[in-house]
């Protein structure tokens, strides 16, 4: 049961509220988030919903059965949407695409990428400077001076961030610098970092575990949410099959069920999801007709140069292709 | 490699050919088919290709380095396209739809599907009679009676019919009563059935195994085609993995794939794919973002009525819906 | 419900206890096999089951709420022992080994096996004569004529034979010259031909699919006992996983599930199971201590030089261990 | 490749070892770790491995051609045996019992415990104090308070403790409570976790992902002991697959196969394996059979009554009748 509160409710009102709750042996978790109060109250008895929904202090009240109830669209039927200012908007109604390499690498190629995206009328720039690698004695990325270049060529051409965060001490001197934080999928089951990115005032774009379920994701958001944070994005990128013909098995089916079950946004990541350059484009426009809300892929001037995951990344004349297509096809879905 | 050979080779060409494939070490088999006659030669062999091509009798060759060989677009550039006759044409260029009930039931429920698809312009109806089911005590189909309904319905319409057949022994009385012979999922591996449709000159449409690869499923359909059947079609349907959110999971990523890989044309059967009815929509629309030359999906007036697979089945109403957008999908994929 | 009826059972006892059945809206079949009358009942009525226990002819009734019934341990508790004559039987304080080649190539090589099976003193021999293969290019096996010739070395040496059927008219003709006839996990959902066995008086080892539930598994049982064969055993063999660092994950975890679920003896077959020469000890082993009653091995005099399946086959040295060591664990597991 | 350093190597022959390396365009990891310094080298050029080997400063030295390289057999072919101290042993020639709840609950839970340990010459104490949950709104544990509360029993009984750590941040204030720190199958690829975990003189037992594989889990392993620790244990404790009839599927092919590829310890998760109370037995069994060092059990002296997992807990009883078994069938495989 989701209760939203009045921004003013009295300790009384409150403290008679919880009494209510208690006599029907619910369990309630205080949720303060950027935009609003919330209790969540869990338990099985059977009650009369009116008689706590008419206590004062109570906004609105909803039954939400999923095992994640602040991320179910049971109880907030209308979708939410992101702003990140400047009028860079991301959830139903718009269509958003983040493009970049996998890894920062140096200045020159955050250069000719933010150019890229300058001519292309892109609006948020990915890039990783901290990379989760299979193996210790990989590239693990340029860190926070990483971030620093990356920030300062984004910041003076328009460019919003997305970068990954892999542990909870790099977010605080990450925070300056980024606009979305992205949590990978070797993490979407890291609980402490889910909690105190919660406590951030900066969206977050959760990647769907390697072998996730959509429960899992869905439970994985609602860490996030419930610890105060609402800008919450969810990214389908692929899961492990006995299918070896490609990278992952990029699961559309989760497109049009995330929708139907949660009011967040959804995004695709074909380039992880099929994980090879030529089929890229033929994944992204089918995952929009699957119903996504953007996507974010992996763009390179010189694929065949980058320092990870240059097989499934596409230069600038697939990407400006990619893109053009992109749009039209989102501009069929809006109007069917 | 494959050598195709000139419909008039000489028996002295033909022993000169085999003789200089022995010389090299190389196993033949030699394929005749609706269209035209093949060696398919399998060996290791480092040798001059041009000898081979110059010879007497040999139309053209080609080196085929996949497990799979005749359904490879190494050699056949140029997609097959299958005519049903009636200006009904399946693969690259044109966009089917097959749609009907999971299984035929009665009279009524085929002229009722026949009316509707007449009314769509909907040209090929699909319905099983010979069902395979997990329990032994199930409905398990009207078998060859309600094949001659379906038959006397849809001929007297001008549709044509698609439905499975599970073995070898159905195959000689169906022949008369069918335009597509179905090969179910569970059958992908019935290598016995396969050589048997071989044989046949009537198109197939091979579903993907319930867990089947992708190089698995071409080389089911090179059990057909080198048993003398060309007019073959692909159906992804959706594989089995760990996720229960939806019924299985319909793997788009092996509709770019197959394209690259074979000259044959890829259906889409969202149906039993996602499996959810509301969702099945965004699937199809997917699907053919994806690549697919058609659909086959699941139609009946009363689906919470129908004998199996309600659950995924659209009523009329709904259908309607997605053929229309099925139809503006592919033409924008087409103009892209 | 199964009813267990009387050998003698009157025509109007048979449909007075039909009529009762009709009566609470259940739909029975009957079953014939080997050793008794069955009426196999559904339904979802409830009712006092006395009532129908007390009728005439009645000679046992139980519920069983599985979806399958009568391959169920719910009515049979006794577990089933197959009796193949000469002292050799399979299941449940009993066990037993079946090794051999995966292909059988040549006399000599049956002849060499042979001898190598007499001296372990091991009773029963696998060998394929029909090989499902994944290309229609490869070694199909040497069909009948190589069954007769496995039919006569083992005849002549008191060693019964295992091998593989793959479609309903290959049955007949080798019914004379098998002791069990095996379902490759690629035909485990082939119910034509599992149908076909059930008519059939010859032990039936049913291979689990290739990604085949356990629930799939006793199902596929089910068609055979219902037509009529009470003689199955169950055989593990891997199923398909995302792990690539063997060649199927043998799922040791469904020999205590089926055991629990089902009365039918439970074989492992760990040379396709992992799939590794030198680790298919191990795993025999643990399959073993899991519950199994026995073990399918390939075992070859020359591994190297097989048709097929060469990486995971034992040498008559590395068999000889196996067996005593296997025997040792079995040992150790009837004491505990 | 691995180069085993002398203790003293001097300054200049150091210089010497690095600049012959670079010579040959290899990157070179130092490695220092509770027993011996290291260069792991990585490179591609092929280079005579004996000019390197005799170098002054050069204890030893191998080629590893794995991803992982540090706990690769290819080097230290003897198996590592990780002392904790009076006399618990883990490793090849050792069996370990690792027992106890799910969560530590409360005083009267961990007394009960240590004395059923206590009586049964149970050496290692399994419980957590921090919990991973599906669930923001779920029982996540007592915390550092519990540990204590842990560790105070504990030591006054001799009992080894294993506890869970799933940030950072919590290592430090468990250091001096715990015997044993354990990575979860969530956390298994939480790369800034592992790398603090290395370097901590404290053993880690390393659980594969939810979904890992065997490679990930070496390379896992390898972020431990290249950051300075020598000492891990791997564990298997069920993989996700398609099959729902238990909880994990419990994958015993990794047992031979860990063994065969790496030096370190195995232990068997029988109880997140198989996820069935009556038949982590056999599970236990079949994994000591298959080479497992050691066993993690989950055990309560009301199961009924657990905060977390009872439905795969033992109670003391069958508790003890698995330790039994579980040393029986290891002195046979050991004598086998």
């Amino acid at each position: 049961m989701i209760i939203q509160l009045d921004k003013n409710i009295s300790t009384t009102a409150l403290a008679e509220l919880k009494h209510n709750l208690e006599a029907i042996q619910y369990k309630y978790n205080p949720v303060t988030t950027q935009f609003q109060d919330y209790l969540v109250a869990i338990g099985k008895t059977d009650f009369d919903i009116r008689k706590i929904g008419q206590l004062e202090g109570v906004k609105d009240i909803h039954r939400v059965s999923d095992g994640y109830k602040l991320v179910s669209k049971k109880w907030k039927v209308q979708d939410t949407v992101i702003d990140l200012g400047d009028a860079v908007k991301i959830g139903t109604g718009h269509f958003s695409i983040m493009a970049g390499p996998c890894s920062i690498e140096n200045e020159a190629q955050i250069e000719d990428t933010v150019a890229h995206l300058v001519k292309n009328n892109i609006k948020i720039m990915r890039g990783g400077v901290y990379k989760p690698r299979s193996s210790p004695y990989s590239f693990r990325g340029l860190g926070i001076d990483g971030l620093k270049l990356f920030y300062k060529h984004c910041r003076a051409n328009g460019i919003k961030i997305i970068t990954e965060v892999m542990q909870v001490s790099q977010i605080e001197p990450m925070l300056d610098y980024v606009d979305i934080l992205q949590v990978g999928a070797r993490n979407s089951l890291n609980f402490n970092l889910l909690d105190a990115l919660g406590q951030v005032d900066k969206p977050v774009l959760l990647k769907r575990g390697i072998s996730g379920t959509i429960e899992e994701l869905l439970s994985a958001a609602e860490y996030i949410f419930s610890n105060g944070n609402e800008r919450i994005m969810l990214c389908e990128r692929g899961i492990r099959s006995f299918e070896k013909s490609y990278r992952n098995t990029l699961d559309l089916n989760a497109i049009p069920i995330l929708k139907a079950k949660s009011h967040l946004p959804v995004i695709v990541d074909p380039s992880h999801g099929i994980g090879i350059r030529k089929h890229v484009e033929a994944m992204s426009l089918a995952g929009i007709m699957a119903g996504a809300d953007g996507l974010i892929v992996e763009v390179h001037s010189q694929p065949e140069k980058a320092f990870s995951d240059g097989q499934q990344t596409l230069n600038f004349m697939e990407a400006e292709r990619l893109y053009q297509r992109s749009l039209q096809t989102f501009d069929l879905r809006e109007q069917l």
